[in-house]
């Protein structure tokens, strides 16, 4: 069993009726979430942020379709609301329910639909693939493929699923995450590796640089594996997270290609990663990856207005598909082989390898293409 | 005349051969600049902050087709050489040349190329509509049409030329705008007023974001009209700037919809820039306007993660054509009329204006829409 269900102690369903999505996810234990830097926020993202203190949850109810974002008093009510709908099909107290929605702004939530949705899927919860599968579909919008992704560390496993494919933006796009390990953790334990293996993954993808008012990542251990060795968890979390974000990237809307942007030799890990984000947000950058041109002079450019000083006579990039290598820039000085440099940019995945020789700063991140699909898919959304 | 002929004591001339092309720009006196912020600059760019500090220009002399970027000591010694061959033609010193360049980042100038097209376009330097054209159209690089600007003041003028379309970002896309009046300043107050007015105008469009390594703004003070009041010239100053950023803003690669967000009710005019500046940026706004849909969740989410602090349950959003508004958002509440909105954004002109409520500071800026054209325009650029 791959994904969330290779976690003991989860079980999930979902439904999906035209645009409008409902998943559940039952698994108890300690909980933490991180959250949009939108000032902007959904009311269920609020309402999460408080309900994250208590640091346990038993199980979450997400709808897709609506965001319930921009909608005032009564979207936080209504997202209240959609907390009970779930404890009282599963049974459970509502304040441990975990809420999420995505969709579109400035709607209010059809709760007569939800509670009728979550009437018909709430006996289907099991632990099985199948089951996961319709969660994993069910939450998602814009996105083509649903997103699971399944860790195992030693003796404990960390799995998660997610959605996203617009919207995507540093620091949490349009972007639900609900992660699960089986793991014993304390809720503050689980929080400070969930928010740097977000940090390092969530936050590292960027597809248009908007970032939405709802974005949310919930994980829970359910403790039912035992206590892991104190670093190998936050390891095995983020490989998970990766996966997860990569996934995210590799299905930007109207993407073909996924850009990896691995910058070395930053002042620090943070500096490294503007740099890194700045590169992939660049749609000079996304343009030329979708044209497969070598166009080197538009990455160092990106890197030149990050906001971070480096010497531009002392820098090295590389382009690679992963196996073969090709030099664009040495030492500030361009060496690059066109031809060798095009092939390089054929596949799906092209990565980008800066080094800025200012000191010992590693990051990575993730963007995809800029293609005329993305232009049509966001043209035409909400009409 | 229009433009920088209808300015006393200026002389252009301009010849474009395929995508190379070269301007003369002959005008005596105190002289100012300003210069992207992008870390990695080009040689010209480099030259250009050091002799702009002498406070005299008596010529420029500028490239399309290659942007000397990228270039090293190299390219540092063939921007001198740029503006020695127009001092050698114009009988003039070569330190008080101007130099700009502008094209494709990481080759070297064609030097040859550009002392042939120098010796045989001086002898056609006038004061005159056809020539200021030709100066006009041998900058433009993925230009569609020319840009020029003259406003008259109390018996002093400011014209100016400018080019840019791609690359475009706050704090000076790949933008070069060559300006001039009659008026007679100090340099210091000139580069005052410079700076103020490419604040407010150029510093505020925003076409992809990106943020070019060879933008420079020079205005020249010939000083053949006399003093004018102390803050009229600014004034004139800043609406020809004003003009020619929004001539670039509405010739954006591939756009069909100029943007313009007016921000009022922010902490501070800087602050309302921010705000103004990321809305006019959002990839999700910019695909809303060309499908011409009036998605105040988009313009609200933007102005969310601009990092200015507002209470989103206050805002008003109000959407217009320039003739006929339509509020969208009204103290926090969505208010819009579907059909009515829709129909303001049908033109060729769309206007946002967002009223934070939270101080005194107001600001524009202005954008275009994003287009499958774009996309296709920058895919392709070096191939």
């Amino acid at each position: 069993m791959k994904s969330i269900c290779g976690v003991e102690g989860v079980r999930a369903t979902g439904i999906k009726e035209g645009k409008f999505g409902l998943a559940l996810i039952e698994a108890s234990g300690a909980a933490a979430g991180v959250f949009t830097s939108n000032l902007v926020r959904a009311p269920p993202v609020t309402l999460m942020e408080e309900r994250v203190k208590y640091g346990h949850l038993d199980a979450v109810i997400v709808n897709s379709g609506c965001a319930n974002a921009y909608t005032g008093g009564q979207g936080y009510n209504d997202a209240i609301r959609m907390g009970e709908i779930a404890g009282h099909e599963l049974g459970i107290d509502p304040e441990y329910v975990g809420v999420a929605s995505t969709g579109v702004i400035g709607r209010y939530l059809d709760l007569p639909r939800i509670e009728d949705q979550c009437r018909r899927i709430a006996p289907l919860l099991e632990r099985s693939i199948q089951a996961e599968t319709h969660a994993a579909r069910a939450i998602m919008t814009t996105d083509l493929t649903e997103k699971h992704a399944l860790v195992r560390g030693n003796g404990f496993s960390v799995g998660g699923i997610t959605k996203g494919s617009g919207m995507i933006a540093p620091n949490m796009g349009t972007m639900l995450a609900f992660l699960y390990t089986d793991a014993d953790l304390s809720a503050a334990t689980l929080s400070a590796a969930l928010r740097q293996a977000s940090n390092r993954s969530f936050n590292r993808i960027v597809v248009d640089g908007d970032m939405s008012t709802n974005d949310i990542a919930l994980c829970t251990a359910t403790g039912l594996a035992g206590s892991p060795a104190p670093g190998e968890f936050s390891e095995v979390l983020e490989e998970c997270c990766r996966s997860l974000a990569i996934q995210i990237a590799m299905d930007g809307e109207g993407a073909t290609k996924l850009l990896e942007v691995i910058v070395n030799g930053a002042p620090s890990e943070e500096e490294a990663a503007t740099v890194a984000r700045t590169i992939v947000a660049s749609p000079l950058v996304k343009t030329a990856l979708y044209g497969e041109d070598p166009n080197w002079g538009r990455v160092i450019a990106a890197a030149g207005r990050a906001g971070v000083r480096f010497d531009p006579d002392a820098v090295d990039l590389v382009i690679s598909d992963g196996s073969i290598s090709c030099p664009l820039v040495s030492d500030g000085k361009i060496v690059v082989d066109l031809a060798a440099a095009k092939k390089t940019m054929q596949g799906k995945k092209v990565i980008f390898l800066i080094n800025l020789h200012t000191g010992p700063g590693s990051a990575t991140a993730w963007g995809c293409d800029l293609t005329e699909k993305y232009v049509e898919i966001n043209g035409r959304y909400t009409t």
